[in-house]
């Protein structure tokens, strides 16, 4: 049985790739979180790693969203991480980035982009392009396809060929300007799982269920705009010219 | 008597208007106060809003500066909030957002665009246009006069069609992360009442009245400008170039 | 013997200028840090001035980097400064402006740019040009060379204008909602001067002064470029598409 979806390549001691590959959308869940847990174990022990890039193999999705499908259990089941959270939140915690709601971005988020902007991300619920995250502040730029790959690994090279210790410790410093505190993080992700529990959440991702969600194809690609047509006011189909700049 | 300045409206349970109706200049004060500070405890008890717009009938005017004209004891003795503080302070951090300056904006805007951008709008202390305004993050986007209301519409629409639970969940977290506590609020507020007392700011008040402060025309259309004209250095009128890019 | 390095002129009472003026390339070390330091005391205490401009005679570059030259003890034997922290950081923290590493960086910057920026930022250690150190939030604007000196000027004298006390209580209410506190800042020093002095570091920086550090000439003008070519993984020199956009 072949179940490994998150694949760690060395390309160098210093510079390691993990890459996501959990076809068709990189769904994340009850199964991919203890693989890429025991990663994040391994580069945080390391003693030579300096620079870790993420991808994707999956073409046009990331780390798409949480799986659904799954029993809650699965996910609440699995035992606490390291640091005494929740496998998730302890995993983005130590990741040192919140890359799903419920794993740490309330508390993020507007220390990244400012209070407005965190409030129109989180209650707009959109899909966001990525220059309009490049302006927000919330990826730190938005590069051409054609020019990402050369660009991220001219980076992780040059990291790579700095002293380990100074990276560490200017990391440390940093760190303590501007991480997140885990008791913000903690009450996120009980509260996560409780809102995804309530029969209304419950209802909508029936909803998306039957229209598509969780297979390839419109509702995941733009699932911003379809996420926005399931309880329309009055019933009416939405406008949606957020995606317009 | 017709003092009514600021309206309700209802476009559905879920989504409110409160617009601003005071001609000519949409100028804030004692009168406006307890009108606005009215809705926000509707807006604060409601069970059913979701969104709430607030928007200008007044064109070329949101809510313009403090009514320098009204006696400062009729701001002062009106009673504190429902927190406590002052009332025009009290109500914009009920209203969680920062409007004029006394009212938080110290405390709020180093935390929205960084310390060297709000140092250059607090002590520049000039009109900031809509895309500088979002180049430092001051406000989330600059659309185009032609584009606005249907993206407000459409947002606020999109967020109405949200549970309410998860929005009241999601923005108590963004409170936690991004709001500046209220003892920062508080000192700010006598600081900004004890400014506008001393004499040197009642000459300057004084002069710009005379100029056309508080009346249409281009000291309230272009009141960075004059302002900057008051009191020029070896007594020569400022070029003003900041406005240009 | 004129060994003066920096200038003071006094535009009128309220408004000074701070020249570096260190040929070739404006380095910083134990003999600029005192005379800095007696300027920065003398605008701490004067009761009339409203606005200091600090900028440098020497052509392509304001404050470079720290004198690797000197004897890191004629660094450490300065007395400490008024608020008890080492010379340099001291006098950044007085000035309330991070300019160079070891300074107060790691804890000012991701307040000002977040987080993910500021790693970038640090880790990269590479040049920043104008118009990215804007969009990153590190500059409030990049303005190109010909309106710099008129926009400065201008802003410089708008707010020579306002009143002295109203500036003062603005920029403390600013400094509570954004300087970091001194405990973040003393211990950042001790590890650069620490991550200076190790074998590591002494190589590489020697291998800088071989190929022209500390001289006018492209190692000082495009020092980020230079610094990513001494430890190439693999023994490679490294592309540098970085700048690019």
């Amino acid at each position: 049985m072949n179940d490994k979806r998150v694949f760690l390549t060395k390309h160098s001691p210093e510079y390691w790739r993990v890459t996501l590959n959990h076809p068709p959308l990189n769904i994340f869940g009850p199964k991919t979180i203890p693989q890429l847990s025991e990663i994040i174990t391994a580069i945080e022990t390391d003693k030579d790693l300096k620079v870790v890039v993420f991808d994707s193999a999956i073409d046009g999705f990331f780390m798409t969203h949480y799986d659904f499908l799954a029993k809650i259990e699965e996910t609440t089941s699995l035992p606490p991480g390291p640091i005494g959270l929740q496998p998730l939140p302890d995993m983005l915690v130590r990741l040192g980035a919140g890359i799903v709601p419920g794993g740490g971005p309330m508390a993020r988020l507007p220390r990244l982009m400012g209070r407005g902007r965190a409030l129109e991300a989180f209650l707009g619920a959109d899909d966001i392009p990525g220059d309009l995250a490049e302006r927000y502040g919330y990826v730190n730029r938005s590069l051409p396809d054609a020019e990402l790959d050369e660009f991220v690994e001219a980076l992780a090279n040059r990291i790579a060929s700095f002293d380990k210790r100074a990276i560490s410790e200017t990391k440390r410093f940093v760190d303590v300007a501007s991480l997140p505190p885990d008791y913000e993080i903690a009450p996120e992700w009980d509260v996560c799982l409780a809102s995804i529990m309530r029969p209304a959440a419950q209802k909508r991702i029936g909803m998306l269920l039957e229209q598509g969600f969780h297979k390839p194809g419109d509702v995941e690609t733009r699932l911003g705009y379809h996420v926005g047509q399931l309880g329309s006011v009055n019933g009416q189909p939405q406008d949606h010219p957020i995606e317009r700049r």
